[in-house]
């Protein structure tokens, strides 16, 4: 194992919308692959629903235990979009009309009767938390201790992070190859698991897979050292050759 | 809100793989919409890694709070499957070597040097479990009290589920209508608030979009009760014509 330290971050998925399968989520996938880059590991992710007693438990669940908490959805101005007001109470603190949140609206509704009370709901956020830039709609996300609340909106929710990203801390970051070959995992896995036995500080999953009917897995390795990753696949590449198999390069997700 | 009870479910999604990024999941989708179908109403779904003592602790902070769980993931022959282990930890059981499953191994394995100690590893489960069809590839799932081990791989978990929902008891189905119109949500959220309020037993969701440049949204309405729902319904209509849109109906999702 590294001796650098693990930065670990959990996502938190808030809507309905995705529970009752009206939407499929794509943020979990894409801050993933971004938490990723950034040397912050992406250890638990969490889907809930619009309830305060379910929000305000979860955050508080898990805002101790990672470094960094991302919330997606709810922020919007209708009834259903609860999240300021329970991450407020998760903290302990006021819910807030945000003055430089109230400005950005000002500055966005060129007709001061379309900025209506609802659309204000948009403006709250817990006392003594920093503003999320939102570069498409305007209407702001924030963080508040080491939690970052976001839109739900995919385009939404990228441009936030693309405006905090410089901000977050990464440990190590993560390298990984992965390397399939038309062999059954059931085939190798004793063989694999005597790799990952001898090279401990990489990670070895098998992702099995079926291609024009015949049966192959996705090996893949990821690690924060690049000797012992290179050390691990080069032992993968040659058990697969040995068994008969011709292993193939997969390109990367980042590492 | 309806007298029925609601019969609630958790889905844990297991593996590394998807908090990493590299492979999307695709299963909470797909039970989402299905368990639905069954009046069986998913209430949270957690992604979580490889790692004994996250799975063993969710399945324990879940398995008291929902009517059903359904895990997907980590019952393969290969070093980095663990579920079937953390699951009998968690029931305080042991893992036992499953004699009808092992015999579901040697029938689909013509020849008997196939069937390695890797593969017989997909034959263990917790002492007591009942086994869950696998009409793919053999090796079963299983059940433990209310706990549905299933398969990650998409195809495989969605014949283990068609296999077993029978068995499910549902509570009364969840209707719903969604209502798109080509009007911002902050518009219509003031009404829309005071629908809500008018009709509590419907829960009314505002999930906006873009279309060609234009801000609009779809009001999602859901409900046990066919009449509140057909009421509720008719309100937004209303509302939305008399604020300058044309509603459309979308097509709704099993309700």
């Amino acid at each position: 194992m590294s001796s650098a330290k693990t930065v670990t971050a959990c996502i938190l998925v808030i809507g309905n919308e995705i529970l009752s399968g009206r939407t499929k989520d794509a943020n979990l996938a894409w801050l993933a692959v971004e938490l990723n880059k950034l040397g912050v590991r992406l250890m638990e992710a969490r889907v809930i629903p619009d309830i305060e007693g379910t929000i305000v438990e979860t955050i508080n669940a898990v805002r101790g235990r990672f470094d960094y908490v991302f919330t997606t959805g709810g922020i919007g101005p209708t009834h259903d979009d609860i999240t300021a007001a329970c991450v407020a109470k998760a903290f302990g603190v006021p819910l807030i009309r945000n003055p430089d949140a109230v400005r950005r609206l000002q500055a966005h509704y060129a007709n001061p009767a379309d900025l209506n009370e609802a659309r204000l709901r948009m403006a709250n956020a817990p006392e003594g938390a920093e503003l999320i830039d939102n570069p498409v709609s305007k209407a702001p996300g924030f963080r508040i201790g080491n939690v970052y609340v976001m839109a739900g909106v995919p385009t939404i929710m990228q441009a936030m992070f693309d405006g905090l990203r410089h901000r977050l801390v990464g440990g190590a970051p993560m390298l990984s190859r992965s390397i399939s070959v038309d062999l059954p995992e059931g085939v190798m896995a004793t063989q694999l698991a005597a790799i990952q036995e001898t090279h401990g500080e990489v990670e070895i999953g098998s992702y099995p897979y079926m291609r024009l009917g015949k049966p192959g897995a996705a090996i893949v390795l990821r690690s924060v050292e690049a000797a012992g990753l290179a050390a691990a696949t080069e032992a993968v590449k040659a058990m697969m050759r040995a068994l008969g198999g011709e292993p193939r390069e997969d390109p990367g997700n980042g590492g």
